[in-house]
């Protein structure tokens, strides 16, 4: 994590907090940092919130895995809480917790790096430590947060928004008034009101990608979401927490891809499409517009329709739709 | 009205102003508000555009109601004109008449109010009379208009526009480049062209209420369109004019509530859904994603598809509308 | 073109550029700008991509159409190349190329022309030569760039941005963080890679049109997109590139259109509609909520449905659907 402001706590004093209790693990083991299972050291803690996933648990090496009384892990260090996944959202905000937001005086800090034959407009903000690379153009009322980096040559549109940490590679183009970095849409239900599951990692843009007007890029909740190289996404398209869009995508307008889905390269969304969170979209795939992706397609897919299914298959199921009231008065009438 | 700048018009005048005839009232009555037929006083003018609604307007403590020349209400004081709507509109604007928007020469007015350790970015405007609890930040480009209120500790994050009158409760969060107050979508045709109906209300959003970005919540026409305490919602969401959002609620990426409809808590609509106007969705519903909810649905609802029905009716349509071509194939084989 | 910026090439310079082969053309003729075949004149180089259209390039006043090596035009003025569409965007970016925006030292450029009677907000920005009408209204954090003409009392709430060029009729308004005028989306794959063509058109809104919050609209590729007089826009509306919307016209919150379609006058889009692009809408049309236009529609229809059909049609399909999964439990029934 590029954070910089991470803490430590011990494993007794986590289990403390969150009134649990510890299995083989030491008390005083070391905690500095929340990951996923697959991506957990020593030194992290992790969470398993459905059994279905037991196996990634043993194969882990976090140093301690929430997990919740009905579940049995054997030697591995657990820590055992009624809720995991609650627990997990209050690690979060314990050992990432994000500093209070910085302005200066000036509306560009004084600490940011601006490559030469940077062109920056008035009513521009730029936070503490952020860089560009050389030849980027900031248009009027572009407000970039803090620990952000963009490459060469981006150009960004009146009224963007980067929240901190945003990461863009060379030439991105990002049109009016899009944002990269809010919140993704994170709650756990804990007597009766929806808790936030801090959302503390960040968004990255590859090179010569181009975003429209109006796109919302939300980041992860700890690690990245992804927005691959040479990839343009059109206006009003929602991209959520730590979704993976690959290289030389095409994403049309008002298309929405949940929470942590997969796209490969060159893969088409036309417009008003939705993905459902958690699946894989092949590479070369295309899926027609207005269609709801409801799970994982294999490379070089073309679906249609809601649920969407082969396009072919779309096809014909429309047809026989179509003939349907015709067919129906035809049986009523043989049976009469 | 919290506006301090409505006006008071006779009766007569009003008469004389749209046309109309008066019936069992006195020309001096004086009428100094526009309200739904349920809410109005003695004081207040309202109106009756659908024959369906005459038992309201037989039970309205209306001062002044208006009518076509085809209704009858006995003896109820009413204001006979062609089009009620058309003249409901117009009564809005000599009534209630928007001031027009002020603006100091200092981005935040000297007349606003900010509560201690509020933090307030380069760019930020506030209008005047705005009152800030405890603690607020505001981001670097947040507009503030006129009159609002918020409670202790929100955050608005950049771009956040706040028309005037808008009223949050205390630890409020919006993302980056949301709206609320905006103009709800109302006109009357009247001789070929759209006339706008005056939107003068306000919107107010509970405590603890979260919004992603790019959000937009249109005020009301005459009150508010409300989003209730604990209630989160996701980018690029649309809130018409008079919503109620009940508490607690999830409203996912990209859905959109028409005017006047009511949601009770705890309702989750999931992604890219749509709700028509002026019905109820019952507490604990859920609409499937993509769904289109066309009447009201009682409490702890399940319901899927377009139209929406429910989930289960919906798997099985879906599961037969999958095997129809196949059927229709047999059927021919048997005809031949 | 208003542009001021276009450049002059000789067809053989072109032809040279573009490793391509001119046939029935000099190569001193000068050409100065791009343009579609139906409104190109001596001085015009346009451009057939798809066979279809060989009449309107037979029919052309183009001095110089772009061709591939399988298209015979006779005696036409023509520049063989391997993928003309490619050709023609970069040709777009040698004649229009577009300036560098321009940004003076005070937030309102000195040579903007400010009608009487207009009041403009702290933290505005408008850029060089732009002209507004008498009484327009700019809240906060509107960005208006270069060229842009207002008419008289346009109302633009916070955070509206303009691009270049773009012009307003009298009595526009424009509600919070609307864009008008961002780059279209298109791109031609040239060696796996998406290729921007230049997007050089603007945006123009007629008289009395009003615009709700986060609505986009792309400017054309090389003329206008067009929203018609009097026509209503609700939020979250998305407007693709050439698009010309007709009066009166209304477009309900979160519908599409994609590029270079046509509606008429008095058009409905009722909510979250979907339109392909390049067909045509007739006057008077309306399209139900949800559904998804895939072809042209005569004057004064009314359509339903993903895809749209007619609504009496739309409904007899749905009511059969409904009751398919009865009628299949019948014809098992039967069967066994």
């Amino acid at each position: 994590m590029a954070n910089g402001q991470d803490h430590t706590l011990q494993a007794g004093e986590l289990a403390a907090r969150l009134g649990g209790e510890l299995r083989h693990c030491p008390p005083d083991h070391r905690i500095s940092e929340v990951r996923p299972l697959e991506e957990a050291g020593a030194a992290a803690l992790s969470f398993l919130a459905n059994p279905r996933y037991a196996p990634k648990a043993h194969a882990s090496g976090a140093g301690l895995i929430l997990v919740d009384p009905r579940t049995e892990l054997g030697d591995r260090p657990v820590l055992v809480v009624e809720n995991p996944y609650w627990a997990f959202a209050q690690a979060i905000g314990w050992l990432h917790p994000e500093p209070a937001q910085e302005w200066s005086a000036t509306p560009v800090d004084p600490s940011v790096q601006l490559g030469p034959g940077c062109r920056i407009a008035p009513g521009v903000t730029i936070g503490a430590r952020s860089a560009l690379g050389p030849g980027c153009v900031l248009h009027p009322g572009v407000h970039i947060a803090e620990d952000c980096v963009l490459g060469a040559d981006c150009e960004l549109f009146a009224g963007v928004v980067l929240y901190r940490r945003t990461r863009l590679g060379d030439r991105v183009r990002i049109h009016a008034n899009t944002v990269l970095g809010s919140d993704g849409y994170g709650y756990v239900l804990v007597d009766g009101r929806h808790q936030k599951v801090p959302q503390v990692g960040w968004v990255e843009v590859g090179d010569d990608a181009e975003l429209g007007a109006c796109v919302t890029v939300d980041r992860g909740v700890l690690g990245p979401t992804r927005i691959g190289a040479g990839t343009k996404v059109d206006n009003q398209v929602q991209v959520a927490h730590n979704v993976t869009v690959g290289e030389h995508c095409l994403l049309v307008s008002q298309s929405g891809i949940s929470g942590s889905t997969k796209l490969g390269d060159y893969v088409t969304l036309a417009g008003k499409v939705g993905v459902v969170g958690h699946i894989e979209i092949g590479s070369r795939s295309i899926v027609g517009g207005n269609s709801v992706v409801a799970k994982s397609l294999p490379e070089g897919s073309f679906v249609t329709g809601f649920p969407a299914r082969p396009h072919r298959e779309w096809m014909e199921v429309q047809a026989a739709v179509n003939r349907l009231p015709k067919l129906m008065k035809e049986l009523r009438r043989k049976k009469s």
